[in-house]
């Protein structure tokens, strides 16, 4: 616990005067003020977050996490529980969303064994932090033990620090779980004090009688475990998961280290809900890429009070979403750093009203 | 009007069947079906436009086209229209918001000079297909002569033509030309039967009095000239611009050649109005890039049945929106060529439920 409470310690607020400086910069290039929209505010965003008037994204990663669930035995998903292992091989041969969209933009994707329910074979870029193989049904009791939860935590802090000594300018979340919406559901009915059955949806596809044994079993967990929302790490032990816990570690070192993070979908959402419950500052660190399928993924943003980027019925997870949001601040920061002003490009200025 | 009148007729709709292939491709793909959402919708479509079953976006073309507006001197613009030169100057030097994101994406931007007021200095990379010198007030009659906004269309058709000897995989519309708003809501609100208050905006910033005598002004020119909505170059001589016929040509030579086009914000949005009322058939090529602040903007996409990706409040055009959005188109198609399916990762698929 003692390596979560000093990385939290070290998260600070924005720096409000450089974002000033940045936005006089924006107002002074050849373009009607506000014209670009969100890709200034982004820009500005990175300004505060970094501490740097000219940030460059040269380094940037997406962490995808993996783990298993035992809520997979109520039958919660669509798949079969084997698909986690087989989709981390997939990422560790390039053949998932994630590789081609992350390869789009040219960012490093780092995959973690956070607590698979089966070893895997070893290979040279995947981490294996693996907390227990999988979690337990959550249904017959805590998915994991406060232990297990505060090493989940440490283990994504560790992750990044990792990373973090390569260079990472910007980072992104992704997930795979099999199961991992059930957590997710969970986590974002217990800290937003919404109804079970508005924050749970499909999640890989399952039918109608699936949702509604889904939303039995979260509701059924939710009143054995009874997780406390004023605790997060009590919420993460409970109904959590492991690929759950490490995101939020790695969102709560990313922003004590002054790096944006951009938020993919669901899962990552209820790890962001879990950083945040930490450590409210978090907020200021976090983008929201853009507003998945799932439905309980509105109701987290709107919680933590962050708005997304894009709206494309995505609901793949793996930090596909993330990707393309990360484009999207890449844009705001290249609008800020490279276009030019209405002074050096000649341009006659606004008209006085 | 008999290069029009040929265009339109090569004009052909989708092809369903290898549409029906890519949707079986892309549920093949390692992700639950349909979980990249939006950007599997693209890939479908690119595929059923170009009749190609791996299409390639090697060449990405934007085209930016420039036009002066006799309306200005009426008072409906923010921004004295020397802009529109320097505008182009900018362009040309690579210091515009449109040249920073069309790098980003690796996208080549073509600058034409549609009917700019003043004769421009000679550049290797500006095209010069200027109509007049700008358009007349359209407050005092027609903008344009109709033999005007005929050659004005055939002249996008020409530029079209000369850049795809070169290879055009994808096309975005771009628009440069202080004013150019006014005819923008002028052209929807005769095609759409919105009333003119509806449909007009700021611009690139007037205030609330700039407003109401811009909404003054569009309905005068309205009233004045009586364009007639089933003459689609009727209504672009009486209260259109230069480089909204250009664009419309553009749009309409890329359909007859199967490419797809992806439009940017308003006054875009206004010639994809000209060229779907000038061949209805044209609305199965186009995809909305985002929606823009100016409120016309949702309106032109409702008429034309067509969705946007990206709503980011933005409102600068010259392509900007398009950039990003052909981004996206890019995604959906890396995706849908280069992902992994179900049998060569092997990957357990669903469980039958």
């Amino acid at each position: 616990m003692k390596k979560i409470k000093e990385t939290i310690a070290k998260i600070d607020g924005l720096d409000r005067n450089l974002m000033k400086k940045a936005q006089e910069r924006l107002d002074n290039l050849t373009k009607p003020q506000g014209s670009l929209g969100r890709l200034e505010e982004l820009a500005k965003l990175i300004v505060g977050i970094t501490r740097n008037e000219k940030p460059l994204l040269k380094n940037k990663v997406i962490f995808t996490m993996a783990g298993d669930h035992g809520v997979v035995e109520d039958g919660v998903s669509a798949y079969p529980k084997e698909v986690t292992p087989q989709m981390v091989y997939n990422f560790l041969n390039g053949g998932a969303g994630i590789n081609v969209l992350a390869n789009q933009i040219n960012a490093k994707v780092i995959v973690v064994d956070m607590g698979i329910a089966v070893d895997l074979e070893s290979h040279p870029e995947l981490i294996v932090k693996k907390i227990n193989y999988g979690t337990k049904s959550m249904t017959k009791g805590p998915a994991m033990t406060r232990e297990e939860a505060v090493r989940a935590i440490e283990a994504g802090i560790e992750v990044f620090e990792e990373e973090y000594r390569k260079g990472i300018d910007i980072v992104g979340t992704g997930d795979m779980g099999i199961g991992n919406t059930t957590p997710s559901s969970a986590i974002t009915s217990v800290f937003t004090g919404k109804p079970v059955d508005l924050v749970t949806g499909r999640g890989t596809g399952i039918n109608d009688d699936g949702l509604a044994g889904k939303i039995g079993v979260i509701k059924k967990a939710i009143s054995i475990n009874k997780p406390d929302p004023h605790d997060a790490i009590d919420v993460l032990s409970k109904v959590g998961g492991f690929e759950i816990g490490g995101l939020a570690g790695i969102i709560i070192k990313a922003a004590s280290e002054r790096v944006p993070v951009v938020i993919d979908g669901f899962i990552s959402g209820a790890s962001a809900l879990i950083a945040y419950h930490l450590e409210p500052k978090v907020k200021d660190y976090l983008i929201a890429a853009h507003c998945s399928v799932e439905r309980g993924h509105r109701i987290i943003l709107d919680h933590i009070g962050i708005s997304p980027l894009l709206n494309l019925n995505m609901r793949l997870g793996e930090g596909t979403g993330a990707a393309l949001g990360m484009s999207l601040v890449e844009s705001g920061i290249k609008i800020m750093t490279q276009m030019a002003t209405f002074k050096s490009a000649n341009v006659s200025e606004k008209i006085e009203q």
